[in-house]
């Protein structure tokens, strides 16, 4: 059983490893299972706006990425199509984590609500997205 | 006439050369005005995700920074607090143009859309912003 | 050329006419063709809410019964399946606008704008949605 | 303690009660405290639209309302500024029932996530909401 789960996280590692805007923004699997995903993403300097907060966009993107990996966890392609982001609190320091859920799924379309927590366990920022199913295996 | 936007234009430019995340994604203002902004981004093989595409999360952060340049135009702080983006068409190469536009404001609230555009002049993605308006000067 | 027109304007209103809700709403059709839609609603008492404006529900309506007129207009069924709505201004008397523009289409998906506006020629509300295209016929 | 919440919810059916749209479309207070609310709806002939599933704007409008109540509930006037809906199972017959609980509360503004569920428990919609808190009393 966690034999079985070690190698799904392996596999999954191993997509978002060739995922390079996620490699680029410094994100981590830190668990997922068919509609469920934890990403994790410490704050560098590179995430910073000019007035020294994560910008919204990669804060975005790590709620996207835990999306996908939500979503892609059961073997077949899925595309982000719309997304909502509504921004709480702003992120300074310490390790963002990111914590997609699905709401639904049926043979085209999937939905996702995503909390990104800070250090002291705030929500930062709700993302609810959706997604195509497409027919394609992942790898 | 022209020489005060080109001022102007220097002054936005020396405030996004202090975003990290703008400069690190590889974001360039061409041009911008109150309520108004205009950012190319070359794409890069660090923004495309595991399928080869731009990542969902470069493009909205690419939005969000056309919203954030036409919003803090005005010379004081502007935060975006929600953001929705739909997803039209894959980014694969060349260079994506984003042009944010403004559709309200009033004292505490302004709202954006911004589209974004490849070199084939095709959208690849709509987005909504809506910024609160902080009182403290942008500089 | 315009009895062509005004032929397609009747089968719509048709249409509309069996939809309960819009007509519940007091929604008028004006005009309408692929990928487009004006819809109008005279504000009436029934659309208030407590503090005297037009409830955000009935300006969500009117503004997606403009989205259904201009994706179900290919003459096959559209439904909704994500949108956004940002408020700018209280709507409070006489007759509000909705106009549905296409921002992209495919074989499954289809996106849109709409904006509503007052009497003024104020923008009262932004709305962006996306359909799933159905293959089945409209009537 | 009890008595004391049924005198709540009076108040908050009173100021519900003078809300036309909400009696309009028969949606009613079941539950609500401070940054929560419970509100049903019974489908009804007049919510469906002409392909004879719940009209979006109706299913809007319960979600919206739940937003307003909980977002109310702290006896200052709140309004909705930006909203987004996912669509994902069509309503039909029966019972809706929608559940607001809020994400986040500063100063200025509250975030809201609203499920709207059937009679068999299955979710029908999601909805995220922003609310702007203006400094005026409720009543």
């Amino acid at each position: 059983m966690e034999s079985k789960k070690s190698e799904r996280l392996a596999q999954m590692r191993a997509v978002l490893s060739k995922d390079n805007f996620v490699s680029y923004c410094g994100m981590e699997l830190v668990d997922f299972h068919e509609g469920y995903a934890k990403i994790t993403m410490n704050i560098r300097k590179e995430h910073l706006n000019f007035f020294g907060t994560v910008h919204g966009g990669a804060l975005f993107s790590l709620a996207d990425t835990a999306l996908g990996a939500a979503a892609n966890a059961y073997g077949t392609l899925s595309v982000a199509i719309a997304c909502n982001i509504q921004f709480m609190k702003a992120g300074t320091a310490g390790c963002l984590t990111a914590i997609a859920e699905e709401t639904s799924i049926n043979h085209s379309l999937a939905t996702y609500l995503v909390h990104i927590y800070d250090d002291d366990e705030d929500e930062i920022a709700t993302f609810q997205g959706m997604v195509y199913r497409k027919k394609q295996p992942l790898v």
